[in-house]
């Protein structure tokens, strides 16, 4: 194509992107309204359609650059609102920038990015203040690192949903605070159709991404409900395999970094996470039933998990590196040059959990490990959070940007088909899961039965027994009682570590103590399903033989719930252990008399696998207890209560089945990483072909 | 009871017994003839009838001192035969055991333990020379570590039953060398029918014993056929719970030995392994394909392996012992003390592969590496060298308990549906299996799909994909042509390593020198089973589109199999690449012409996880390869051969699936322990309640 041609088609395109926009501007303006009325007065979308008429009526049926220059005018000279000269600013430079362009791509990068340039020195915007700086940059960034206009349709896209998440700081929005989280910015709306229609314009099938960009800006799904989590939008299918594709992409240069790098990326997350705690800590108050100092504290929590693991990374020994120099006189067969490491596994899914919205979801312990083992990784957003996983995806991205990490280094999907089809898609190569037994088991049963089985790390149920021995009952049956009662009650035991039945010798002291002592008030429960699912369990148990209630303040049905003490002897437990000793999610827990020391073991035998075990007693150990709990258990606890799971190297979160599907794992701790290695062995290559780690130093 | 109440009970127990076994030898005097024809002149079951008989006639209703009075005299003076006197003199000490004895089990442990004496001191027997020693030590052993009557009958049964697989060396039998094997000895069958006997005097169940006992006597499913593997005889069900409950039992008292004692555990198995060399070598031969020389070769690689084992258990690191001190001032929150380290797993089922009848069946690298991380270990017998895995068992069990580890820790189990019923039985935590991808993904979804799924360690099929660059190519065709018919051919293609396709670029010299070269001849597989296997995918190769004979000396379709050498395009593979890429197992390999570099990637694309890779290249490597490959692989390889698989500390035999069932794991070299550990953490305890690894030095 020479330049006269190639002229030719880039004015066609103008016009046809023009035209594009106003029809799709008609189209959306009710939309556009009706966002702006929530954030702003509500005229932008009467403004955008008006300027369009406008232009239209001035160009007639000129050609591309001649209408562009109608455009550019009319906006700057007579639309009103904030946004109308900046739109006015941008149109100009793409005129402008079409007289020496030799692509579409080209014109629009250079365009584009001037116009960006010249709004945020008129605007003052930076990303993130939810404005159509959110829309525009990420389209600019994608031509000019990519040259590719579909991709920066995708991105405008994103970015203008992404402000959904947004508290605005600039602009008219940033007057009305948090009211408008939920619903997208209609400037960065405007400037995403932009980019829709001048893509629809030069043959691409853009309808995904409108469909997408639509569906997020109605009003439908949208919005913080009071009492229920919010529906998660399901991810379109184009959209989910646009984040597995980048997710692969992203997978060599990530892997590619240096160790020092790659933990940079980890601090800088961290840090971002900090910068951005006081709203990140409003959205998470908003949307669940916590308090904002657990937030903040668990939002360090976060970030300080962030930062152990890139002292992690930067220490290496997680690499295993085994090198073994070749030696002719090795037995049995002359042994060859051979070098071991380990390396990112592959695209990492992790599923996140509702009870601790920062701690184990989009930011927590799973991708903290998966991404310091070097892998890109893809979170499926729990319902019960969706606004904050939205922005702590978004600041996570920007900031793994921000250190040099590939983009798809990390994303967030919606949606439970969307985790199914995540789960199953070949391109991911491990998963982890935090939830349920019945949940985290279809998952499982799932990924075993790929073509290709990953590994899948689900941390499922646990009861969390505790066993007091007789000396130790009478030795502080006060003190046992007043923390067994706090650590149950934490969190209003909504944590997978809740102590949920304790066994004490027929006649008990700790017994008596606890009737004496008070249970803590009712405390909200995280969500609705969490409600439905305790209380089901509370019944079930209730109803089984010869239990009763021991302690209640208030009403343990009633929502919230009253924390509740039952009661059983080990006989019956042992008629039909299921019964008595599944995980009871929520503030209720099982105090068991044993009448015999024997019949303390089998109750301990009578478990499957769990996260935790206890025992409380004195010098004169029950040896034989604890080789009993030592096989059932991942970490066993003496004298101390087991929720509170410190983040060390030594931490131990995990349990034969059904603690979790994976005994040999933690997913708590820095031992966590190695969940998402796999060794590879290089033999007789040359120095220079080996990976850093495994060359001669 | 008092002593004139007991001394009643045991006589009438004597006088039943006496009854009991009379019966039982009237029942079986036709197989214990059989048995006799096959390793004496056959008189034994007469023998051993008539003496029975002359006993009761003299005895007549008299009580039971009086009737064992007899049946020694009678024994000592009157029966014929080796075996006559011998059964008079252990008749005669039980008699007299009688006198002083507080206890059933007292009795015969003292008076079967006097008679063993007698017996060895009289015929010069050792446990192993096939002989009526080898039930009555194991008997007699029985009683004496554990005072139960009942494991002294199973012992005895399993005594008789193993020596179906020893060459006598002692006794008649002696002289029919290895005729006898097959058939267990019938001086041992009539002592494991005394055991019975008194069993069954004295109210047990020992049916399922007796059963056991006459199923492997009675000449059905024994005997080692010309052509095709033996028949397993389906380990019935009674005796595969015995199994699994020992191996559970084994699980503490195992766990329980130190390092050291764990360490000289292997090493007493290792050096076993040796002393029996030239035995079991003789009995490998007959069973497969394979020559001494090279079954030889790995036998010292097992036992190579189980020494190396032994320096790792010493060596202590595979526990990776974390320990964090409490620390009030950790991050977020206060860090208790908390020690972690790694545990056995518990009891481990091993499958046994065709190929390896050493290295990778009985005592190969699972189990040893199950035996080091500290677990009881069940084999599945591969039906290809069933006599073998019998005696190498047997010779384990020896060996353990000489060494001071508990019965139970290793056992042999026989037949498909055995293997399933063990696999999906609760008591076994963890599997590891080496074949075909068809057998290995039924056993990993049946080992999955458990209540409490377990980890299944399975390595399948690769293809072992090998590339030549140009510059290589052009290096030194002849070199590389040699060397890669010797390694495609070596052990006729039956190794999982085996490189099955070499890819070369258009118009290759390595091609041109390999059609020069002369393949080896004909050599036979291991079995019926993987020559049809060999023949079906040979076929389905050949009939691929364009694939053409590149090179064939003989008959590739005859039994034994010629080598053969075929050839293929690029363009054709990329077409349907699991047509021409999945693995065949034989001595068949396929060349490859790629057209271009670009090919050559996509070609190295198409592949999916594979044990080993291989490049042959020259300084300026291709490290877009080498990316893809490290990818897929789990051994890469520059310019050398992927057969011979080195025992090291950096050696990773296992790939992405298909390659194996869990790509992060090994099972050849020392990092295969991990596959069966589980990691405990300790909270708050005292030092003196902590494992030894975890406490203070």
């Amino acid at each position: 194509m020479d330049w006269r041609q190639l002229m030719t088609t880039l004015d066609a395109v103008l016009r046809e992107g023009f035209d594009a926009y106003k029809r799709l501007v008609d189209d959306t303006e009710p939309i556009l309204t009706a966002l702006d009325e929530r954030s702003g007065d509500g005229d932008f979308g009467a403004n955008l359609k008006g300027g369009l008429e406008s232009a239209a009526d001035r160009a007639g049926a000129s050609d591309g650059l001649r209408t562009w220059n109608a455009l550019s005018e009319v906006f700057l000279d007579d639309v009103g609102g904030t946004s109308g000269p900046l739109f006015g600013l941008l149109f100009q430079e793409i005129r402008e920038a079409a007289a020496s362009a030799d692509s579409l791509e080209a014109l629009l990068r250079d365009g584009a990015g001037a116009g960006l340039a010249a709004v945020q020195r008129v605007g003052e915007a930076q990303p993130g203040d939810r404005t159509l700086v959110d829309a525009l940059e990420p389209g600019v960034t994608a031509l000019r690192d990519h040259e590719d206009l579909a991709l920066a349709v995708a991105a405008a896209v994103d970015g203008a949903i992404s402000t959904r998440d947004l508290i605005a700081r600039r602009g008219r929005a940033s007057y009305v605070g948090g009211r408008a989280v939920g619903f997208p910015d209609p400037g960065a709306v405007g400037i995403a159709l932009l980019f829709v229609a001048l893509g629809r314009a030069s043959g691409l099938d853009i309808q995904p991404a409108l469909d997408r960009l639509i569906r997020a800006s109605d009003g439908s799904g949208s919005g913080i409900p009071e009492e229920s989590p919010t529906t998660p939008e399901p991810t379109a299918e184009s959209e989910l395999n646009f984040v597995l594709d980048a997710a692969t992409d992203a997978r060599h240069p990530l892997a590619a970094l240096s160790l020092e790098e790659r933990a940079q990326v980890l601090e800088t997350v961290a840090d971002a996470l900090e910068t951005h705690s006081e709203e990140l800590v409003q959205i998470a108050v908003e949307e669940t039933h916590l308090t904002a100092g657990r937030l903040t504290g668990e939002l360090g929590r976060t970030s300080f998990q962030l930062r152990l693991f890139a002292e992690v990374v930067r220490d290496g020994g997680f690499l295993d590196v085994r090198i073994d120099p070749a030696d002719p006189s090795w037995p049995v067969a002359a042994r060859p040059d051979l070098r071991r490491s380990n390396r990112p596994i592959g695209p990492v899914l992790v599923f996140a959990a509702s009870n601790f919205p920062f701690a184990f979801s989009v930011l927590g312990g799973d991708t903290a490990s998966a991404l310091a083992a070097g892998n890109p990784v893809v979170v499926k957003a729990h319902p019960g959070h969706l606004h904050l996983s939205r922005r702590v995806t978004s600041i996570a991205a920007d900031a793994i940007r921000r250190a040099g990490g590939p983009d798809g280094t990390i994303a967030l999907i919606e949606g439970h088909d969307n985790g199914v089809a995540a789960l199953e898609d070949p391109r991911v190569k491990a998963a982890a899961f935090t939830g349920s037994i019945a949940g985290g088991r279809a998952l499982f049963n799932i990924a075993q039965n790929r073509p290709e089985p990953i590994p899948f790390y689900g941390e499922l149920g646990s009861n969390n027994p505790v066993f007091v021995t007789p000396d130790a009952d009478a030795d502080a049956p006060e003190q046992i009682a007043t923390d067994f009662i706090a650590s149950f009650t934490l969190g209003a035991g909504q944590f997978c570590t809740k102590p949920g039945t304790l066994f004490v010798p027929t006649g008990s002291a700790v017994a008596k103590a606890l009737h004496q002592q008070q249970l803590p008030g009712a405390a909200p429960l995280l969500n609705d399903n969490i409600h439905a699912g305790f209380q089901k369990r509370l019944t079930e148990l209730r109803n089984a033989p010869n239990v009763r209630t021991f302690r209640a303040e208030g009403d343990p049905e009633a929502n919230p719930p009253a924390p509740i003490l039952l009661h059983a002897h080990g006989k019956d437990v042992l008629n039909d252990p299921e019964l008595y000793l599944d995980e009871c999610f929520g503030p209720a827990a099982l105090i068991v008399e044993y009448d015999s020391h024997e019949q303390m073991l089998e109750l301990a035998r009578a478990f499957p696998g769990q996260l935790t075990a206890t025992v409380f007693g004195l010098e004169d150990a029950p040896a034989d207890l604890l080789d009993v709990l030592a096989e059932r258990a991942g970490r066993l606890l003496w004298r101390q209560w087991p929720t509170g799971v410190s983040v060390t190297a030594a931490q131990q979160h995990g349990g034969p089945y059904p603690a979790s599907t994976t005994s040999q794992t933690t997913s708590v701790g820095t031992a966590a990483i190695f969940r998402f290695l796999r060794p590879v062995a290089w033999q007789g290559f040359p120095q220079n072909l080996l990976p850093a780690e495994l060359a001669d130093k």
